[in-house]
């Protein structure tokens, strides 16, 4: 149960700071991850917060700046939000063999968790702040000491205020029932569900209600997607999209990469995923790299039904003659999105989003 | 100017009931599409009403059941709105090449134009009729006559209840500065802006809070998207995923389809649209069948900048060698989804939301 407790198949990429995750095979089990297998992506030294002293600071566009302690927070009325929580950057190792992608985390598939989050809507927050009408977006600051570029600052970004004020973005103090650990941002953390995890900003000190997005490093300059012509040499960092919302996306969780299975009846599983509350209406898994589909079984949503921001687990039964076959997957969201088929139609210099088709070969014996 | 007082170019695939479309040089040339350009899907003779006895009915699940002449809707504080309609099926020919889709409209690209609308927010005439909490969706029936299967009914559809409250919903008895033409609607339509054209019905007449998604025909068995495994004869028409907002979609306007164009410097001009409100990030172009892209210049977004709900025009210029050559145009929206590369990928036999790269093959000379 170590670093941080978390299980002895965690797939560690970096202790100080910590990025780890869980194997595939973990991660398909639950539709909430439990705790010591809920993935970390942190961009600094884990900070030490002292609940007592703990103080989050709201400010800017607001008519009354607030200096909120944590039992100020818990005598807001609670809400419960099942939230997966997904890196822009997961999945990047498949893009790394189309191009190099110098200097981020090769992550595979584990940058991904579920978990549920209990703690005060933002939104309430701001409104006993009163929040001014020309305010555009809501920007946060973690207590974590981040150091580029000769400067040291805390992780940093934002979201827009039409995203803040809907009820299921939260202030988090507990997950999965817990206090939130550490490694995942105790005392408080922002959870932004449907929008990619670096602005569910951990250890949270400070909230700023403003004009612009956030001009913290990792809004304005990481993670942001480019052309697939723009490369470390060419890059103007004031260009690319902004992330925000996740794109629709699929994963088959089992059978394996590589996996032998019995020949015959073979059971495909996985989960799916879209981006700003849009459910999952379908999944499609090949047997035949992608020539002939069929429609997988969905599981019951977990969470909000009517604006899911969980994940949805999925399964089918396949017939497989002996010898190698390519399983494919690929998801239908509620906007009737699905996902790029060729990989090498996303590439992108720094990695993000990826949602081409995940493609599984297995051996049948 | 006929008939109904489109252009002599319009595409008219039937004149009873009315479906037809602008060509697309003439799509390309107005973010505001002129109204005599503007494309008509319609189930049924268009209607005759005299605005003088219309009322509009709501009724279910309200508080206040109301009945409102024109006069009455007049009496609402109005709200303009640019937004593009887009029907499900446009791009379908594309998709016939690839299987037969009986018994539907071939629509190549002229089921979309974009127009002001001017009219009552839906959530105003809601909010004044009381909606009742266990309400989930907003049904509309119109006054046109549709025959299904030995019956005969309005044209209808529904809409979450969620997306009904958006101020952005509109009840318009205006489409760029004048009264509805009757081959739009008049004297009263819905216009859901970011969903597919059928969930914006014309010559309204009844509308209802209920707690399930319309039974109507339009609602419950057509305008929705099944697996490619699904067809005429094995489908359950209770399955299928209902379809609401728009998927991300890029379509080149200019050069056209075995254009010869002079070689050198060439002009590239189109239009890219997402569905719900999400804005279009980026689009690339390819001159060589998407071995290459470059980005293209976007246009000002017309209407909404926050949350449009109208297409995005773009243009860049490329060296075309003399010879032929494959353009190709794809879209990313703000939720970092883009299009599928392949349209084997997305074959459904209804024939609906093709969103597959945009290929028009060209001759420089």
């Amino acid at each position: 149960m170590n670093p941080h407790d978390k299980h002895r198949s965690f797939i560690v990429h970096e202790t100080v700071p910590f990025n780890a995750g869980p194997p595939l095979d973990l991660l398909g089990i639950a539709q909430i991850t439990p705790t010591p297998l809920f993935f970390v992506r942190s961009h600094a030294p884990i900070p030490e917060v002292d609940p007592a002293e703990y103080r989050l600071t709201i400010n800017g566009m607001v008519n009354h700046p607030l200096s909120l302690s944590l039992t100020d927070l818990r005598h807001f009325q609670p809400r419960t939000v099942v939230a997966t929580i997904q890196c822009a950057g997961n999945r990047r190792v498949h893009l790394t063999q189309l191009g190099d992608i110098p200097g981020e985390l090769i992550w595979d598939n584990e940058a991904i968790s579920t978990a549920e989050w209990t703690g005060v809507p933002l939104r309430e927050v701001l409104m006993r702040a009163g929040v001014q009408v020309s305010a555009k977006h809501v920007a946060f600051v973690g207590l974590d000491q981040c150091e580029k570029n000769g400067k040291t600052f805390g992780f940093g970004g934002s979201i827009p205020i039409s995203k803040a004020m809907q009820s299921d973005v939260l202030l988090a103090y507990q997950m999965n029932g817990e206090p939130i650990p550490p490694v995942h941002g105790f005392p408080l953390r922002v959870v932004v569900p449907g929008y990619i995890g670096a602005r569910s900003v951990k250890w949270l000190t400070e909230l700023t209600v403003q004009a612009e997005p956030s001009d913290n490093h990792y809004q304005a300059r990481a993670y942001k997607l480019f052309p697939p012509t723009v490369n470390s040499q060419n890059v103007d960092w004031a260009k690319g999209i902004m992330l925000g919302e996740l794109s629709v996306n699929a994963i088959i969780c089992g059978p394996l990469k590589h996996e032998t299975v019995p020949a015959g009846d073979v059971l495909v599983f996985g989960f799916a995923i879209s981006g700003g509350g849009r459910n999952i209406e379908r999944v499609d898994v090949s047997a035949d790299d992608g020539k002939t589909w069929e429609t997988a079984e969905l599981l019951a949503q977990p969470g909000n039904r009517e604006h899911p921001y969980a994940w949805r687990f999925w399964r089918l039964r396949v017939k497989l003659e002996p010898g190698e076959h390519q399983l494919v997957a690929r998801a239908w969201d509620a906007a009737a999105n699905s996902q790029p088929e060729d990989i090498a139609q996303i590439w992108n210099f720094k990695g993000y989003m990826n949602n081409a088709y995940h493609r599984v070969p297995v051996i049948a014996e």
